[in-house]
């Protein structure tokens, strides 16, 4: 990895377009720059030479004795591809590009030009079109707007969604480490801005803002050093409500939305992507201090009935858990409060707080060291009491301090919902790792988040075989020899046969057990154009049913197959494809309706193993569906994982694979068979035969049989 | 309607139990009644007479020379008696009771005693455990807390979630006009203090927080009153996430949690129902102003491509609709910008709103003026401009002028987040009906809420039978006697006829067209013990099937059936019971898991028509499945609305009705069949037969025939 440290802690900085107009850019990177002039040499230039914040500025880079260590560009864009030929003359070793639309010129692919003169001069790029950079540390402020300090790193494509960031966190009373302006990343990316923040001490978690994800596989490695290195990430991104799905044939590319994989990703990387800047803002509040909650189980103490039962309400719908407490717990908190308290969760103070600011430690301090909940959920009025008596305040600040011991001693967090949004006891919760958010929607939305971020265990990502070039799109296998590939990774199909003659039918229904199923294996939708019969008791019914089909849909490669006839099955969906960000992910959901209409999928990066896979299929909503629903007996979950796993392998492992999907996959309570195959392979790669009239192609040899 | 205005406009107050101590609450009601002394006399009523905020107590009421005309206790629980006797003595009119726990003392009930005696002297009771009353417009502060003025109502059963929402609506610069803690409701209810709000001028929308509803049918007329009146009502609630479901023998119970009545109550009166007092706030700012949306179309202008796509997927998450602008409006604005600007939707400034305000206004104006969309987001920097560049504050305020302009000539909304909180413009914007808020989130969610208020036409509820008094609890009819009733009401089974030996199976099957279905009629779950045969081919089939069911189940009244046959048939599950406040309910959802699983059902207040109950059914998240799915024919939803509508009757005009369910309703493409009946009535009313070896009664004369 290169050393960025000239974009965080230059020796020297030039502003090349400096102004002094307040309304242009060029007067907020002066006056930001200027902020620095402690720690190290600024200059600014200007065309005219005006003075700048009562700086004086020079004309050109030229008129500097010595090479500034970074260049800003905010100079017109004409004017950019001369100062940056000037500026490497002198041995400048960063550009901090903030004029956008240089590809706007006289001059297209001027950017990318610009980058690799750049690049070849030893020197590198952050942006152009960014909104700028910003490191508290190192009093580096070169970037529209104002930031506060604090333990926040804010990496966006989008400048403004970024300032968006930094502005509510500041709001919130939380201040921004390091801020990263990506823009065009023509030159250094967002995965490199990203990397150098492993190291950087400042920095407690980070929150990522990306529209395009070149490499996601790198990507996914350097979230993953993050999050080892006691950095969260929160990842936000946009394209959920785009219409187009990826082009895919299968029902696998419909189900799996841009933003599917994304959060795919996240989970494999131990990140967590969070819908919007203020959704990602309040839950940095819960990594930038304390412990993450080891799970969802939340416990409430308020000293409002109302607030609390309103707060068990939200936590719950957030997917939390609001569990009754234990009788030992429920006897220590009642010695505690006045008979008219509830102690059971939520827990009411019934007036205890006010008549005594400890209760509030004390109470909270019982039920964390119950051990009955990962997280205890503060709802109401603390925080105010020295902002309306001030009399009061000294008081309220000692419980804060109780509260942040208890924390630490019991190794939980404590979240407060304040009906304060700024007061001396607010400040003081923040400062001391005790998240207070002014919400009650926020606590419980980034407990969800919290509790989704400390779910996921960071594992090494399985490499994967690189697509061949032409694996974007391709041609459908035959029914046959999908099946037989699937089978070959591990998936379970019924006995069949190809079947092209009548007395090919016959013969097949001798050797296999009716009843059987009559499939066109060359038509990829079968069932839509009359091309599968099932329920075939013997061999006269599958002929005649062979005629039938023969004499509607032509000649091809006809599949006589056993029919499964499990009781009890659940119809699932197994599917994979090739993302063109993140490449191989694999989908499970329930068949049919459930999978469509209600979009009850779950999507990972491929390969999975077997323990993610049946975490997968146990994550599905309609999971209590296999588990014995009504009485029914509980169906073969590892099973079904396995042909997770083996679909998983099929693209991790198979450069030519474009997508493959088992739809339906029937599994029962002995076990899960497939009934379908879709494999679509690279044009051009392997030529499994893909209509009637393709010859056969040997099968390879580690292909083996399901068929006989 | 009694006259409350001594609890908004009293001529005079006296606070008993006002302290110096600014920790007690005698402290607050004190200073908050003397900021009333231009408008009216306050006199403070202290044990001991000391000095308060600089003014002279009385130790006693007999002190004064004349009666005040509203008295607020907040002396201790003991006194409190004493104190109402000695003011009703005097002809005091009004009480609001801010101490608590007066049940607490030696003399439980004695809340509803003194509420008795006050009322019996024709006074009035806030309260009592009530945090107080605030009236902008009359310089009445009799709460904790501050208030800042504006045109919110708030009325809340909890008085600290009430001062939640003021607090929220403060900091989100929206006031209050009047503010109630309605506490423990001995006489005044909250129902009398929003009729009050009805003529209140400066009320121009309201939010409710109640946890009970004791006349819950009254409740719904009063929003509805408001909501007439122009003041549309944000309610919200507890108990969404309670195990305790309503004690229900039928699917129906399980599946009609209390907030599911509660939010069907406010589509009736054309209020909604909101998850949490931001939430509530949020929306409030589209309520006191400007129009409401008159659907779901959203046109998002912003001055980053970055926030314009999210903000797209955000509101689409929100059930929002953002539409590809028509060719001509997508000319028209590209003519106002820029060739790097996107004119689609979202639409991407691309700078120009920055080299000129007035770009925001006109492309605004484009949009609204196409009658493309109902509401136009802007979401981005502006409303930052003044506060960044002061120089730019006079231009920007103009602007928003402009874009209030828009409002008014188009008659939509446009609703802005800004990436400030707080700026002369962002000021300037909710002054003029120009919703702003802080996050896209709250946007979206506003948004959405809005749009359900507004698609809720305010029709008056159609009046039901009042329940015998045993209505509570029942005994289930047999099958046969609850088909007969709920044909009665025009629900369409098979023919079908009660038999009770072989012969008699024989003989019906005889008059009936097989093949057929035997149900154990008697049995209340028929299915899991075996008491239903299906698919009994001819009338041998049936009796055999009646020889083994009687031997496993003995003696009853069996029922034999024709079979449903009807193909393409979506099952459904049709119920209505009898909530304990707001009286008689449908529920119509998709049958088995859909309901069950992902609770995809729809209730309303019954009875309903026709219309209501096919927009129930239209409103399912799984209608795609009754209207065509996957080029099956849709089915007959008009037949399954009339199913609706006669289960919505049964209920509203049975005083014996307890809970009445068809599951499952199949409806096809020809119609829809009713094949299970559950009809609970209530014990000691009508003796319908309700267990073998019960006489049957005599047929109803209404009730005709589909049994024959």
């Amino acid at each position: 990895m290169s050393d960025l440290s000239v974009f965080s802690d230059p020796r020297s900085v030039a502003v090349v377009g400096a102004s002094a107009d307040p309304a242009k850019w060029g007067y907020w990177l002066a006056r930001g720059a200027l902020r620095g002039r402690e720690r190290r040499e600024v200059h600014l230039v200007n065309a005219h030479g005006s003075v700048i914040e009562g700086v004086s500025s020079v004309r050109s880079l030229d008129d500097l004795d010595t090479a500034p260590e970074l260049v800003v560009l905010c100079a017109p864009a004409r004017s950019v591809p001369a100062v940056v030929d000037q500026a490497l003359a002198a041995g400048v070793k960063g550009f901090l590009g903030i004029t956008a639309g240089l590809d706007h010129a006289d001059d297209p692919g001027l950017e990318r030009r610009l980058a690799e003169r750049i690049r070849a001069a030893g020197a590198r790029l952050v942006g152009p079109n960014c909104l700028g950079l910003y490191d508290a540390s190192t009093q580096l402020s070169l970037a529209w707007g104002t930031f506060t300090p604090g333990s926040l790193a804010i990496v966006s494509q989008s400048g403004q969604l970024g300032l968006e960031l930094a502005g509510l966190a500041a709001h919130a009373g939380l201040g921004v480490a390091r801020f990263v302006s990506v823009g065009n990343q023509v030159d250094v990316t967002a995965a490199e801005l990203l990397d150098d923040l492993v190291d950087h001490a400042e920095t407690r978690a980070v929150v990522l803002y990306l529209e395009s994800f070149q490499d996601g596989r790198a990507l996914v490695g350097t979230l993953a050093r993050l999050r080892a290195a006691g950095k969260p990430v929160v990842v936000l991104t946009v394209g959920a409500s785009e219409a187009s799905r990826a082009a895919a044939r299968s029902h696998t590319g419909a189900l799996t939305a841009a933003t599917d994989v994304v959060a795919a990703a996240c989970r494999a990387a131990g990140a967590v992507l969070a819908e919007t800047p203020a959704q990602a803002i309040d839950l940095a509040h819960l990594l930038v201090g304390g412990p993450l909650p080891a799970g969802r189980r939340v416990a409430v103490v308020s000293d409002s009935g109302g607030q609390g039962a309103l707060a068990a309400d939200v936590l719950v719908r957030h997917g939390l858990v609001v569990p009754r407490l234990g009788d030992e717990t429920r006897a220590r908190l009642a010695a505690l409060l006045p008979t008219a308290a509830a102690v059971a969760n939520p827990v009411d103070l019934a007036g205890a707080g006010e008549q005594d600011l400890s209760t509030y430690h004390r109470v909270v301090d019982a039920i964390a060291g119950s051990g009955e909940v990962d997280t205890v959920v503060m709802s109401g009025y603390f925080g105010c009491y020295g902002a309306d008596t001030p009399e009061l305040e000294d008081r309220e600040l000692e419980v804060v301090e109780d509260l942040a011991g208890v924390t630490r001693r019991h190794d939980r967090p404590v979240v407060v919902h304040s009906m304060s949004h700024d007061s001396a006891a607010v400040r003081s919760m923040r400062a001391q790792a005790v998240p207070t958010l002014h919400t009650i929607d926020a606590v419980a939305r980034s407990l969800d988040l919290a509790a989704q971020l400390a779910a996921e265990p960071v594992a090494p990502l399985p490499s994967v075989a690189p697509a061949t070039s032409a694996a974007v799109a391709g041609l459908a296998a035959g029914y046959l020899d999908g099946r037989t590939l699937l089978a070959s990774y591990g998936v379970a199909y019924p006995d069949a046969a190809g079947v092209r003659s009548e007395e090919g039918v016959r013969e097949a229904a001798g050797r296999l057990r009716g009843p059987f199923v009559l499939k066109a294996g060359w038509i990829e939708h079968k069932t839509e154009v009359g091309g599968v019969a099932v329920g075939l008791p013997d061999a006269d019914a599958a002929v005649a049913a062979y005629a039938d089909m023969r004499a509607r849909l032509g000649e091809g490669e006809y599949v006589l197959e056993e029919m499964d006839r499990q009781d009890s099955v659940v119809e699932l969906i197994v599917g994979a494809r090739r993302d063109p960000s993140f490449g191989p992910v694999v989908l499970v959901g329930l068949g049919g309706v459930q999978a469509e209409l209600h979009r009850d999928v779950q999507v990972a990066l491929a390969p999975v193993d077997e323990a993610r896979a049946s975490e997968m299929v146990r994550s599905l909503r309609s999971f209590p569906l296999l588990d014995g629903w009504r009485g029914r007996p509980a169906v073969d979950v590892r099973s079904a994982a396995r042909t997770v796993v083996a679909l998983s392998r099929v693209l991790a492992e198979r450069p030519d694979a474009v997508e493959a999907e088992v739809n339906p996959l029937r599994v029962g309570p002995a076990g899960a068979t497939a009934v379908d195959a879709l494999v679509v392979l690279a044009e051009h790669a392997d030529p499994l035969p893909t209509h009637p009239g393709t010859a056969s192609v040997p099968e390879p040899a580690e292909l083996t049989g399901a068929v006989r």
